[in-house]
């Protein structure tokens, strides 16, 4: 039943990758307002193709935006499509953006980042993997299905934007707003934006939260010579060393009392997921060029990025940061350091938490100077339950495309999408990327493979279908 | 016998703000290579006034200087100057310097920084408190000497340089060159080149040395995310927080172990000089603008500032440190601090035991990450002895120009040329300022008050006689 599918994704693969040079000779930088032309253009002709074959669109206002300089301008819309609503159908919400970052050949980018470049069997471009290519691989499912006279055996939506690289401005707001409207016969929204571990095709179930902290302290009313008052006053960057100090311990262990008490136990269950895992420690020290660990094997470090807590300390602004040598006092010096929550903590009491242990450690010094923690960001951590009927489809959809077993991964960083789609529409939520782990979202010479992209392709076609034939189960 | 030659002062003293006035104007900032041809005509300026007075000079070739862009420069020569020697009497050698800190109007000066210009009572301009105004002081005094037909009972020599700012380039190999010739008829060093504590006059009979230390911490080949590799590595930041949070305490106290073994006991009779300085810890919180010191008593604030050794923080290059949030774990960090030193600590001692801890602490991190520590500059502490026959006559000839009883104080900043004088020529070395606490050297609105300019050219006459009267001691 696939097979005529798979076929026809075959036969028009290259134009498939046709398309996808059309788009990414589109320079839709949401990072540089002047190219937001370039989103809208790249958003009406993603909304041409939809109803080409035969889908409806709304082009959703989403407002305006504040840029920096306290100008106020038009935000792109947001596409919300929708291909016939059967209800006896299961209803798929697909989520993707048609943005990019920025990209410069000077960059040190080995071809030109806006010309779609096949070198070994790699589409070099701007958006290939982040997230023009997962994109036009959901439209040329559809396209599969109507091209071969099957009808698609779910209803379809989509929503795409265009703000996604900067935050996805209006997308949380449009959401709570069609919570009751488009929202309200959705049954699964899968979102394709990240990619594999390893090799081996996945299904994301998880995402880490995080929140940001600065700890200011702040002392004399300007910055001192400290071979004149070193050692009569106490100092704004001995106060932060040991605020800072006082976070963590050379195992990595989150020192702040309490911060770590709601983290969900683990389970038999999850960790055999982690047994499974097609991943090697030695490519992994590799990439990041460290010599070893804080875990000994590769199922605590998989863990330790995906399902236990971290904190990490960033910097320090206002103090002395150039090279070379200043025997400065700075006056006020400014911590920067963020916690990646995990279920079940919950970010607004870790926040609390963290807040009370700095101004206990920080009464222990007697110090006249004045502290200051501010909590920033605050995303929540997400993760999906994988006998969710989606998750079940989409690894059936795995074995059918690429024979073999999905490995079942999280993500360390924070991807606010999921969480927010779940919190707010309250639907079942699956990542399932077609990108591989060394595509280099973000960086120069970002890629996907011709493999990827065409058989994820025919994974979109064939989780269609997988998906139609759970709606019992739904 | 001093009222002739004070009345003469008196006289001349417009003669003298006016000659100031003249050297003001010449732009001579050693920061500037542009400038240089400016010092060398101060210099010979200089030189010329000796020769009118009687003095003999040679100016000193002391080579050349490659600057930052790889160019090799000719030094300004030093001015070794010196008037009539009788071997009967008592050799003194002053020192001082014609270059000056960069000014520019924009940087917030209230009058043009290279016009001299007096209001109520001061006299504004770059340069006019350091150190030109007490260079001319000391050119003064002999004129006052001459003009009035006294003999200068002691034989002068004069040591002007004009590379002060920036390091005194070739002075010190010059210093070891003339030992045993310009140097070696020297009984006493005198330099004007700071200022006093408060508004009474005083003597400087010490400063505090500094080592400069760059901990580096090198970790992964690049830059992290904190969301997909938080908590799975040593990051480089918890390593170096964990470095600078052992050095020291809340209360100041340097937590290394044994550097602080050297530092000299604190007699009854020093503990004495410090009830007996004028000084008002109200004020210095307003200047500094702290709530507190890390000390209770003006005695102990004192001792801490100049007697006792300190440590502070500069800050870390490599991590984040501008404005804004980024989840980096930052590859390579380094961070710097410096220690102070007060006899009888030795700096090459202070660095091993400060490299020996950071190792140790490192080593209990068991962190793959590479320790580098770097130890800087590494210059002494000086202090002087009191009953040298210099600081005698130095305290009689306050008594007789001001009326009050001289404050013997130190510097906590570190002034390497006493230093490097008293360990060079093994001569006595004192400092005899004569600007007031608040002439804001390197700093916008630079003065000197016509009042401690002139009553300081009385100052050095009286000196000068006071220590001729103590010939017999020396």
């Amino acid at each position: 039943m696939l097979k005529p599918l798979f076929q026809y994704i075959d036969q028009n693969q290259n134009h498939f990758v046709q398309r996808l040079g059309d788009w990414v000779a589109i320079q839709s930088d949401s990072g540089d307002p002047a190219m937001w032309g370039q989103i809208d253009r790249l958003l009406n002709m993603t909304a041409e193709r939809i109803r080409e074959m035969g889908g409806s669109v709304e082009m959703a206002d989403v407002g305006t935006h504040q840029l920096p300089s306290g100008q106020t301008v038009p935000l792109p819309p947001i596409v919300l499509a929708a291909f016939v609503r059967d209800p006896e159908k299961a209803t798929l919400c697909i989520y993707g953006h048609v943005d990019v970052q920025p990209a410069r050949r000077e960059d040190g980018w080995n071809t030109d980042p806006f010309t779609l470049t096949e070198i070994s069997g790699n589409l070099y471009g701007r958006g290939t993997t982040d997230n023009k290519g997962p994109v036009l691989a959901w439209l040329h499912a559809i396209e599969t299905y109507k091209a071969t006279k099957q009808e698609v055996p779910v209803n379809v939506k989509l929503i795409i934007e265009g703000m996604e690289e900067v935050g996805s401005h209006g997308l949380l707001e449009l959401t709570r707003r069609m919570n009751d409207s488009f929202f309200s016969d959705v049954d699964f929204i899968v979102i394709s934006d990240n990619v594999w571990t390893s090799n081996t095709p996945a299904l994301t179930y998880g995402t880490r939260g995080s929140s940001y902290f600065l700890v200011e302290v702040d002392g004399p009313k300007q910055d001192l010579h400290s071979g004149v008052f070193g050692g009569s006053i106490h100092e704004p960057m001995s106060d932060l060393i040991s605020l800072l100090g006082s976070l963590i311990d050379h195992t990595g262990k989150i020192l702040v009392p309490g911060v770590t008490d709601a983290v969900a136990p683990l389970m038999d269950v999850e960790r055999k997921l982690y047994e499974n895992i097609n991943f090697s420690l030695e490519e992994l020290k590799n990439t990041a060029g460290v010599q070893h660990f804080l875990q000994n094997t590769k199922e605590e470090v998989l863990m330790a990025r995906w399902r236990y807590p971290s904190l990490s300390i960033h910097g320090i602004q206002g103090a002395f940061s150039e090279p070379g040598i200043k025997t400065v006092i700075p006056r006020r010096v400014t911590g920067k350091f963020s916690i990646r929550h995990v279920p079940d903590m919950v970010p607004s009491d870790v926040e609390r938490k963290v807040k009370e242990h700095l101004e206990q450690v920080f009464a222990s010094r007697k110090s006249p100077n004045i502290l200051r923690v501010i909590a920033t960001v605050g995303a929540k951590p997400w993760v999906a339950d994988l006998k969710d009927p989606q998750y079940v489809a989409g690894q059936k959809a795995i074995r059918d495309v690429f024979g073999v077993e999905p490995e079942l991964v999280r993500e360390g960083s924070t991807i606010p999408i999921a969480q927010n789609f779940q919190e707010e529409t309250g639907k079942s939520v699956m990542m399932l990327p077609i990108g591989a782990h060394d595509d280099g979202e973000h960086s120069q010479n970002e890629k996907i493979s011709r493999f990827n992209y065409i058989e994820g392709t025919k994974l979109f076609v064939a989780y269609i279908h997988e998906l139609s034939q759970l709606k019992g189960q739904s």
